[in-house]
């Protein structure tokens, strides 16, 4: 634990976590990413009464809503513990696209819409998706977003393609952005608009095949066409034409999640690499872990995952501080950062395993396929990358 | 092609190569590695019929035996083409590991084996397979390997365990490395002898699952125990004793095959690299191959990838000049250098592709699964690496 | 500025230190660097004088003496700011090896060293050098120290070669390990001891050349031999035997101060680049800025630094409340991954810079030559890795 | 020698060179490198002498002007074994510019100019410089281009500023680029203008410092004004308007003569490491080359230059039959991946020296400052890069 983000509470709660997970997932991980996810949820299901029970249920919503009422920096640190098992942010309610919804809703819902849609979700009574990404266009350009939502009469009729819809299959209910306003200003053509999954005209498509699987229910990115899908007006969220607004506000807390669930899977894959270093009899005399290749990667990704954690924290801690709008270049640079860090230590890993680490007898294949969209999803690194060079570049000139 | 190496027959042969492969095969390639093995298999049996009477059938057997008598630099020019999709080099019947049992059967066999197994297999009636890799024991060191072929009277009794013996599942025979006189040198331990799969004793414990898959049939990586498996003494193969010095006269040509369809693997990676840069429109003026990020890709990969080719080929042709000792070095050399450049290539024609490069829409995350082995199989490039050092080291002493 | 480690001192301070790093020295920099020492010694004592005028003199040192008591972790962003001009350490007498001296002398020499030594060194009268380095062994193995130093009655004298002690051209001091005995275990086998250089048998051989230029005064780097040297018992500094201990205990503060002063290089370097970016117009209606390939290094420069200064600032602060010796790995770890951002950032700015990137009209080319031993000086980044991925194997195995 | 490149002249010639290489200049390098060109100039001068009674002089000259007749292919790996030492090139009267210059004016110079400027040049008996890169503006845009030839009556009237115009400082005349007709299209505006250094209005302003040396002589890079300098428009190279062509043309056989020095370099660097390796205690009954680090090195180096190498002989090989213009893409690729292997192979060197490798004790630290500028001149590899790739997008999009 960083000294100068150790926070009493957190001092706390952190070893309650670490022990359920290690003690109630650790054990069923392997087999729970092998199966099929209508198999697995059952399975689940009985651990998120456990963390219910237990008072770890989503930590990050206040304390008078059942949460811990964590900052984000806090928060971030208990999801870097999620983050070390596939299932562990599924366990406790703090899984994607749920939490963001969660938190998104929480802000900017109706009334109406929170009690029938926030309450349950947050109860895990029934699941979200969040639907933005257009398979024709390039995310990172606010004019291209294709689909629209025409309002007719106190209905909006929604048109138009998505995909990469994470957890869409079998979720009750959509958030899906749409151009409200084609006429507007580039950053205010959009709306955020719940869609209830069982409307006429809301059609998955598809399960995407993504790196060999389709996969099903809460593993799995729906293709969908929204075709004459029709809400009522009252089912907006926030604004008209504040689509983009909100999510860039979502965006912030959404990236310190992803980082932190990134470096917990960092830090279990060098975990993995280590113990590997030290059991593996190389026949010669030496073990694995007297080789200085393997050494060299030890110490690398030591020192990489460090850097990405403290780049995250203090993030976090710039957006608990003075909110996410200030804190935006750093969350550019902690998006490509860590991702890159990702990518080399669960490449170590795998190396350092031999044939065993592309087996599916370790994790390490799963998050290999699984963690590879890192560098592509919420904008492709290189964009990130161009975004904060250009808002060095202004900066300074003034 | 590559002016240098570019003989008469290879110009007439690779054009009708190239053509069987983008009419007969590009078509079919995204749905066949999206299906189990025993769907895609009687679809690829039409065309391995069409490529017998195309004349195009394992180009690397002596023409009296029904091949094209290839040099092992013209056949490298050719499994670059064939290794540009998935079922390439089965469909001519060129395809690890029955192309590297046919050419070892074809020089140690016995003439009752060849009779027996090794006619059938260039026939592609049955599927064979190679069992040396062992779970336990580093695969760099010989007196590690710790499969037995213990002899009784005419026979020989096998216990060990092996994994990661490719296409076992359906395979007719194993021909598999086994310590027949554990108290000689370490290169002299060792035998190869022929197994049938229909043996007491020859037990698939399971295809392993790897990136997801177990795979079945051609399309699979089993884990098998020998149980007192009797084999008659005649079905060794060479000397007992010489099953390092055969792996080893295996590894050359062996190293070339793999290394040309990486690169062909390449090739084609990069074409849809370059496509989708031509045709993604970045809907602001601009398409993706106008940035330059993209074009630093396109350009440093045709770059990596010609020297790739350049270093096979010249070690291809010293093979054939001077044997597969003299070319030892160049033959570690290519191993860590090409699976290098094939994991960059790869991985830049993912990113280019955005979130399509993850699905299984492109065959990219097919790729990106079955070849990270690459990096590892035949011995991890560390090994490689230390080998060639430590030989440059000694050379230059003198 | 990071926010966490902004302390009210550090808040007052630092403007005022830029303020004199830019309005004093930045003019002068250029001209400076290429010219000899000699000629520009004068030129900074002005500038030393104002700079204890203005009280900015040792701001390491305790308040009582005339410092400002600054903890490490503020010391470190003051280092930060000094390092982003060649002779800013120089200016304010934070210099190595003097800075280090200076620290062991306080702590551990005696009072009258202190005064004939310690006293005009801290008060900027004279200069002092630190001999270890040795040109025939690995540094990295006490053992392997071959200088001695042999009681005789009430003197050492002192035999052997050393190299790499930078400024003990036109020092009037300095502290040398040597061997006082043999037979001790590896790690108390040495001894610091202060020679004045005036001693019969301090020979100069050399300073010697790198990169170029053998340098002079202050900016050099002497083979000395130490032949029959012989110096009073009482300039034993600490314990006999405790030299490898001494050695340690100024590592850690040492390698804050390295790192530190490097991150104030990547600044300097990262601010040239981007003035560059904004400035450089490329002919075709566009500016060097504007190009991708540029936007890629500045984000990723920008990501970097970043991490590098969280990384030794979390480290300082660990050394400020646990102690050096509890920050051990941490140490180790800043080590080669900053020295490592170090060569990117400078790499990438000369690049930017084109061909003016490699003249003496920036100061990129000074840092290209200078820093370039960054990776090797206080032992290469390859015994760091090994000795960080040693002890986190051994730590975890208990 | 790659066996396929290795002509039955090559045979015979190389091994000259090599002994004469050897014996000649490798005692002698050191020091020349690290002493002023007026110093090393006539020692020089004595090798060249010996050169020329050798028969070894220019060999890259048709045989009836004294050379061997080597074709491109050839001479490029005489190029190599010239390139392993600092002076080797200018020894055999092969250096840039002065190769370059002979090559054109060999075949667009007037019968006048070749006999008072080109038979000279060839003899060695004066020095020569090529005058085209300007301070002000990109190399890569010719509209950009400032300097300014114009005609009045029989004479140019040239005036503009140049920098980067290598060894100008001693030699007798230079080639200037300059635009004689600013209308034109942007490929036809310039031509090349012989100057003589001693006419009126040519004016070294200064040798640059670069890495902390201005230099002198041949081994200098001067900054130039031309100030209203006059000469007969019988000075003309070529065509008037055919600057860009002529420097194009230029430019083929010029990228193979680098690449291959680039490659000497790297081979004499690698060898040093392998000699360091080798020798080098580690005092722990150890030596360096048992490291593994080193042996990935090593490895790498090695699989690295037989890449870069094979690269530039093929594409030598295809200038030599299908002229530059076929093999520009060719040319465009080595550029960028022989540098990259050079910078690669030099870092690697030099830390496996440790503190010796950035001493002037070994050649390392010369060629670490003196060819930095690889990544540079010639046009920096981003720009090769972005104009290969496009080359790449366009002719497959037919």
């Amino acid at each position: 634990m960083v000294e100068l983000f150790a926070t009493e509470q957190l001092k706390k709660l952190a070893p309650r976590y670490r022990t359920f997970i290690e003690k109630e997932l650790y054990p069923l991980e392997i087999a729970l990413v092998n199966i099929p996810f209508r198999e697995a949820g059952p399975i689940l299901q009985q651990k998120r009464e456990l963390a219910k029970k237990q008072k770890l249920w989503a930590p990050f919503l206040p304390k008078k809503e059942g949460g811990a009422g964590l900052t984000l920096t806090e928060f971030g640190q208990i999801s870097e513990l999620m983050g070390t098992t596939p299932f562990g942010h599924y366990v406790f309610n703090c899984n994607a696209p749920d939490i963001g919804n969660i938190e998104l809703m929480h802000r900017h819902a109706s009334a109406s819409l929170k009690k029938k849609y926030l309450l349950p979700l947050v109860q895990g009574k029934i699941r979200s998706c969040f639907s933005m990404t257009e398979p024709g266009s390039a995310g990172s350009n606010p004019v291209a977003l294709e689909t629209t939502a025409i309002r007719e009469g106190d209905q909006y009729v929604i048109n138009g393609l998505k995909w990469f819809t994470t957890a869409a299959d079998g979720a009750s209910f959509a958030i899906v952005m749409a151009v409200t306003n084609a006429s507007a200003s580039p950053y205010e053509r959009a709306s955020m608009i719940l869609v209830p999954t069982d409307t006429a005209g809301f059609n998955i498509i598809r399960n995407i095949p993504i790196m060999g699987e389709a996969g099903e229910g809460y593993m799995s990115h729906a293709e969908i066409e929204y075709n004459n899908c029709r809400v009522p007006v009252s089912n907006l969220i926030g604004e008209e034409g504040s689509g983009f607004v909100l999510a860039q506000e979502r965006l912030g807390p959404g990236r310190i999640h992803h980082c932190m669930r990134w470096i917990g899977i960092c830090e279990r894959a060098f975990e993995l690499m280590c113990e590997r270093a030290r059991t593996r009899n190389m026949g010669d005399g030496t073990m694995l872990g007297d080789k200085q290749t393997i050494q060299n990667w030890i110490a690398e990704s030591r020192a990489e995952i460090n850097a990405a954690r403290y780049m995250v924290l203090h993030t976090a801690h710039r957006i608990d501080q003075e909110g996410a709008k200030a804190a935006r270049p750093d969350i550019s640079a902690i998006k490509f950062f860590v991702a890159d860090v990702l990518m080399k230590v669960l490449d170590r890993s795998i190396q350092a395993h031999g044939a065993l680490g592309i087996t599916d007898d370790t994790l390490l294949s799963f998050w290999y396929r699984h963690e590879r969209g890192a560098r592509i999803y919420d904008g492709p690194d290189e964009v990130h990358k161009s975004s904060l060079a250009r808002s060095i570049l202004k900066n300074k000139k003034a």
